[in-house]
């Protein structure tokens, strides 16, 4: 028989409310919730670990639940009540896991290429930009994403759902500009970053090297430490009424540059 | 002396609150609401015709309003309370106007170059990802922006928002996707479907000839419609885990080699 909990007054529900609605819940306690099948089986195929799971017996039978994973999990049934608490989606899936949160230090960082392409992005804020991101990188196959300086926590439910999983699909190390700079530097990675002060436009570069490509945030661009260690500046020439683009759009276009140079191998 | 209106209660007030948050107000009055001085000129520039424009005169001096247009118009000072409840953003720019939706049919567009490229949208709907590919359509000063079987009203303040004016900045034309073929056929503009079916990558393509770049849904891809008028259907290589790309990120990478392709001219 499986632990049920069918009042959304329980205090380990409480706690899991917490865990999904405040960072510094999931820093404290180094875990987060996942909601979904697809999203639970990318977290196991990123070799996530999972605390327990939590199930809807009339969304999702115990049948699933035991195709999803053969490992020794704590599996709790919960209500429909309790499982609307939860949820952060308007979804029906009927399934929640608890995971624990990678630390995502670079020194952690297993890039087995070795002519890497890297994504870098300092100080992204706005959970959106960042899932847009992790697509991106995800279709690429970069071989990692670096957030520098981060300023949102990467386990917030907005990432997750807007990167539709590739927050478990890449390969993903967080540090401060200054360690990122480091570690490219110390792996001989060329720096090219995104900015509008002394750059080439961003065809003419040969990114068939080891190569790094730093995106800023879109108000204030890259910080000054950045453009001092950059290899070489480069631009996406502008032709509209308003100089702007979105991040991730940017970085898109960039990365995949890049992959056409190196003819998507 | 302007006209002053500092009560919420105020039947124009309580109209124009329906403008900002009600598509089918927007639909019945041909009205709509803009907020911020940037995107009120923008809309000016744009040859959007304003109707009323409303300050809140501690954050908006009546210099500013002047310096904003020449144009007599209809002028209102509102309270901080009148301001605050028109207000879509938490911004403190304090001036807001009224103005009249445009058509955007496809007979009233104006095409002027001979080499045209375009970009057409299937019924997109997240309100960030047009306003994001509005974006990328301004920053690559393409010919026109289609948007074939719209779903969700142009006018809806978190697009104008997202697309940090490019609404009022770019050539846009709505109509069905039959009458976008039929636009495009009887221009002799080839037609690249971003498609699964029968594609070949996207940078084997020639985009130098009059092209429109056409994308569908992150949900269910382009219609049959499109699929069988396509000169040519187009993908981006996917290499990752999740074979899932942001469209508006999707959108910014085909347009950008098409505009590589042409020098960026």
């Amino acid at each position: 028989m499986n632990k049920q909990i069918l009042s959304t007054q329980n205090p380990l529900i409480k706690q899991l409310v917490q865990l999904k609605d405040k960072s510094r819940e999931r820093k404290k306690t180094g875990l987060f919730l996942i909601e979904g099948e697809r999203e639970i089986r990318l977290a196991l195929k990123g070799d996530y670990e999972l605390d327990t799971i939590l199930f809807y017996p009339e969304l999702f039978s115990q049948e699933q639940l035991n195709n999803l994973t053969a490992k020794q999990l704590n599996v709790i049934e919960i209500s429909k009540e309790v499982y609307e608490k939860l949820a952060h989606r308007e979804t029906t899936e009927g399934v929640l896991a608890v995971a624990k949160c990678k630390e995502h230090t670079l020194s952690d960082l297993n890039i087995t290429s070795k002519n890497p392409l890297i994504l870098v992005a300092e100080a992204p804020e706005k959970p959106g930009n960042i899932g847009a991101l992790l697509r991106t990188a995800d279709a690429a196959n970069v071989d990692a994403v670096m957030i520098a300086n981060p300023k949102t926590d990467l386990y917030n439910p907005n990432i997750i759902r807007s990167s539709v999983g590739c927050v478990f699909t890449n390969n993903i190390a967080m540090g401060s500009t200054t360690e990122i700079i480091e570690f490219l530097k110390s792996k001989h990675i060329h720096v090219y970053c995104a900015a509008l002060q002394a750059s080439v436009n961003y065809n003419t570069q040969d990114f068939t090297k080891p190569s790094a490509i730093i995106v800023g945030t879109e108000a204030t661009g890259l910080s000054d430490e950045w453009l001092k260690s950059s290899t070489q500046n480069i631009i996406i020439p502008m032709q509209g009424d308003i100089d702007s683009m979105n991040v991730s759009v940017a970085a898109g276009i960039l990365i995949f540059e890049a992959k056409r140079q190196r003819h998507f191998k």
